[in-house]
């Protein structure tokens, strides 16, 4: 590979989400064209070992357990967040301050007002970046965007987006993170994907009105006492787009037996789709234009004719998984890197999401609409 | 049938519900073991050719173009009414007073004031009576009641219910008496059966936040001009029961490609429950007793095991339709009238969804919650 | 009902295809225009009670333990036949030297060359005849068929047909009248669904394979022994149609877990079409007309689009039952009486069937393909 | 990654499932705590171009024109061949003549006494090899057969096995290598996965009666006119599996609008599995000890119950792809290098598709059954 730019890689955090970046990036170079090389130079794990382990499973060339290695690391050009939320304003300061080009996992930050200090300062410094949104980077969504903006749907009218798993039904699992204020709840969890996938669709949101509900109010504290929940388990809203459209959208990690439950329809003036990320090769499109008689969901299955699926399988059938979407989302953040396309889902676009979520909060604290 | 009782039926309107309530009588008493036979006395239509064809066709001893010969006709016990909403009220109490039982299509009355007029006097009467809710009479949402009673989902904590069609959908069809405020929108029309599940599966919803949106503003008036449309195209909610569980309910005529998407999804502390009327001979279960890796939403096909599917077919896949329910609907108004049972849909619970109604639109003008 | 001609029906066996045939009676007259109207005459059961019982709960004028008296009665037209298969042939002959239409549950007879008996009686005293093959009544068939013919799929070049249910599936169920040679086994029983709509829709079978397999090779005799099953638990063929195309069809019952899977899948040269019993409300579409990257199976909702459902329900997604699809093939056979469409499945269509099932018998049997 | 010993790679072809084992590599050391390092050394592919692009994109050391290159380096110890059909045995023999462990794509060679000289090769060589079945490396194909061994089925009496595809059925497509004796058809090239999958979950066919169709006998030679075409477009067989169980296989490429119907379903004396590989994150599953009117089949979805599901995603609903089978596929191959399991698809099992598929055609043109 002598003669592309390289692009050495810092990598904080080796979780899922660590191991999710790493995929994608050997993924991305291969499947891909891109303009760069990448170079996996560094992995950071605030435990030693984790960070070795990482290093020698992901070959990185070297592992610590200092982040600030990485941001200082002048061979080092992307540095991917995937630490605890907390972490992530003063990792992608540091990294932004350094020059590089931030790939930060979601939420980009628990408040608002950090992650506007955080895209305000990547704006500033020039450089690019991204938060992982990376359910946008499928191609059958991006199908979905493609048919709405080409007029397939005619005018839309009408939307329901909803983020359900069941992860936090067990009312006895303990209190973590996730439970305090900082964690967010089911809304800045969950639905944020819901209200991502909507403004990617139908454009801005223009009010909100928001309905947070905590329905398991306490939970073990590891102690051997209980500790009061300060989030939301379920968050809805209704929704006016700047377009006209009304809808609805709902976050919820209560809700049994659902696993990936992220689902939208949208109906227009000429047609409609049907989408849920538990089957999510699939799009389901309904055309008033089919003749009568012979009208219906149609489901199509993706495939080499929406991109960039051909990269991946030849032929439809075989199936994007989870990893794929997130090569696809590093392809086109280095895309962006080298300047053939806008960022796709940059900080500015992460601070809308969290604005989005803390107006549904207020609202719903206010009982009452707002705008956003 | 020498030694049954008889019940003499008069039916007031001929049009596709009128239809459904003969199909429901001669399959009902065929079907069930009534404590009664049905004797089809009258059909009255204020078209006398239609009324003529119709007792031809169906089966009546007499037509005419005038329903106050039903309601003055001592041989007639039952009058179903099948009319325009507009004209329920009238003939519903002209016939409680004549000391009829009556069956009565949804909406019990456009407004709720003469919903409550009509419950009344029914009360006051002591005839039996009945809203035409015959979504209810299924026997897998009888089965999901059951479930829920029996505890097999736990504590109920979350709802989400719809019921969306898109025969509206088409901006250039007319306005008609839909669409005035006597007509009710889609909230009235689909959106009760949403809060009549909801309140059958889940008890009492003691708020509501309401959304109605009208997003057709104008109808072709027929004479070349456009007339305003006064109702909602879609009215969505935000309910609690009064258990203490949340959830949101839509009731949309203008869903595109959609025809009969009236869906709950129910999550419980130990399983959750989903279901649409597309497919109405089916339930899908999960629940968390599963054996780990072997955990999923069980689809459930109506069979004997679910009363009084038997009685219409002897063995699970063979699937009820639209008309069965209707007879199941009749059978259990008539077991109420022999008070061998409650009466399933009176005319005080088609009150209530009245009232369900009103709050959300007072609600959704007002744009704050509301008891109800 | 004054100026139309009656038909005297009388009715033997009040098992559940007897209450079906009453649904279908007094269905039919009231769904269609029918050029008659029907009297329920006389209802016969060789136990005296259940005869008594089912004229009164069906509305039969008289009640009778001996058949004969049906067949005597000049004021009986039509005799429908749902006793066990093993009487059809001497009921249907006696009917049929009466001068009666004969409406005869399926099989038509256990054996083929009684059959064959049965329908040159028929055709010679020139009275009507239909086996009671329902499924190819459902509007969602008649579309397929319809659709096959106008050419919408091209030339078709592959079928799979299946009727799979599970009802003989557990081994410890005691040894019946189905289990015998005239019994008739998977093949006869619920495979003759899957040749009778392979035929109804692609046309004559010429050639087939046969294979027939017993998986539980003997039962309870009910006292206290097991005793030897005679006929097959699956049968299964490859099939060769006259217009050149190939394909399987398979009866199965032990198939767990299955209740009506009645499924075909048709592939022309330039669409498909897939189709469930289970969900008998729906077809799926195929076309190679559809758009690049829009193309997909498109779940086509029963509805008025699909004569007669309209009919039945004024809208699409309300949803035939098992007993309309009985009272659309009342309505079918009474047009035949009254000499306005031929007879849609007659005698000589039931030998045929017969003639097919007892062909891919013997081809199994000898282990060679067979012409039919 | 200083600790591990390291296999070199050498890799043929550089088409769509080069680039898949290519995926597989990178991914599986990064997900797998596999007992080697890979190091990625030549590309071969008979077009320098190709494999220089392929060197640079994929990450390979050194590309060549001459796949004898990889065969005698003595640093290459997998060689992955990817190559035509028709060049399979010649480089599978060089490379196991080397010494290499061989990795080959399906089918392992047009003819069965082919495969037979290759696997033989191997075993004397004592060498490793893989044959790309990559469909049975599904978590949730290997929970199938993981219940089935369990017992949770019972006793297997039937089986249903498909793979149906389109893209052979537009035929204005030209003749191609796939159309002649050595392309194989049908059966080979899709039956062969039915075939396997069988096998894999219910052991091994002892006799099977095909029929096989040549339904587009001729195509476009690309030089004006018509090219007969020599094998089938459908491939059917009955099946006897040694256990007793009877059942049937059909691999189709000409199944209009079907792009990945590789299905099977199989019954047991006490539950039932469905599965489609159109939706391979699911498993169906029926089990007759469900309590009576809760019995269903079940929606298993793929999560971390199912390993090596874990490795891949955090949790169960972000499913894997196409590409994660083949990292699995190669994950299982390695280990078996590593003497830590057995081959888990070797050219001995390769062979033996092979010799089903010879077996099928030949009773196909014997039209007589046929022990394996």
């Amino acid at each position: 590979m002598p003669d592309k730019p390289s692009l050495g890689i810092g990598l904080i955090g080796t979780g899922f989400m660590g191991k999710a970046h790493v995929f994608g990036y050997v993924s991305a170079e291969r499947v891909f064209e891109l303009p760069f090389n990448f170079i996996l130079r560094t992995v950071a794990d605030i435990s030693t070992v984790a960070a070795q382990g990482a290093a020698s499973r992901f070959g990185f060339a070297r592992s610590t357990p200092d982040w600030r290695t990485i941001v200082d690391d002048p061979e080092i050009d992307i540095v991917s967040i995937t630490a605890p939320n907390a972490l992530h304003k003063e990792m992608a300061l540091s990294a932004i301050a350094a020059g590089k080009h931030v790939y930060c996992e979601k939420p980009l930050a628990p408040l608002g007002r950090d992650a506007r200090e955080m895209a305000e300062a990547a704006e500033r410094a020039g450089v690019k970046t991204q938060v992982g949104f990376n359910y946008l980077c499928n191609p059958m969504v991006a199908l979905a965007r493609e048919m709405i903006e080409a007029g397939e749907l005619g005018e839309i009218r009408g939307y329901r987006g909803l983020h359900a798993e069941d992860y936090m039904s067990d009312a006895s699992a303990p209190f973590t993170f996730r439970h305090d204020l900082a964690g967010g709840g089911a809304l800045a969890d969950l639905g944020s994907h819901a209200l991502a996938t909507a403004e990617f669709l139908c454009g801005p949101i223009a009010a909100v009105m928001g309905d947070c509900v905590t329905a398991i109010d306490e939970r073990p504290d590891g102690h051997g006492g209980m500790r009061k929940v300060e989030v939301d388990d379920v968050g809805r809203a209704f929704i006016r787009f700047e377009n006209g459209a009304s809808g609805s959208i709902e976050g919820n990690w209560i809700a049994t037996g659902r696993k990936m439950q992220h689902e939208f329809e949208i109906y227009g003036t000429k047609g409609a789709l049907a989408f849920c990320q538990e089957r999510f090769n699939e799009l389901h499109f309904y055309s008033n234009d089919d003749a009568l008689g012979r009208q219906g969901f149609r489901r199509i299955e993706a495939g080499p004719d929406h991109p960039p699926y051909g990269l991946f399988c030849v032929a439809p059938g075989h199936q994007l998984g989870f990893n794929d979407l997130k090569a696809i989302e590093i392809a086109r953040f280095v895309e962006a890197i080298a300047n053939t396309r806008k960022e796709p889902f940059n900080f500015r676009a992460g601070l809308r999401i969290q604005t989005l979520v803390e107006t549904i909060w207020e609202s719903s604290r206010q009982k009452s609409w707002m705008t956003v």
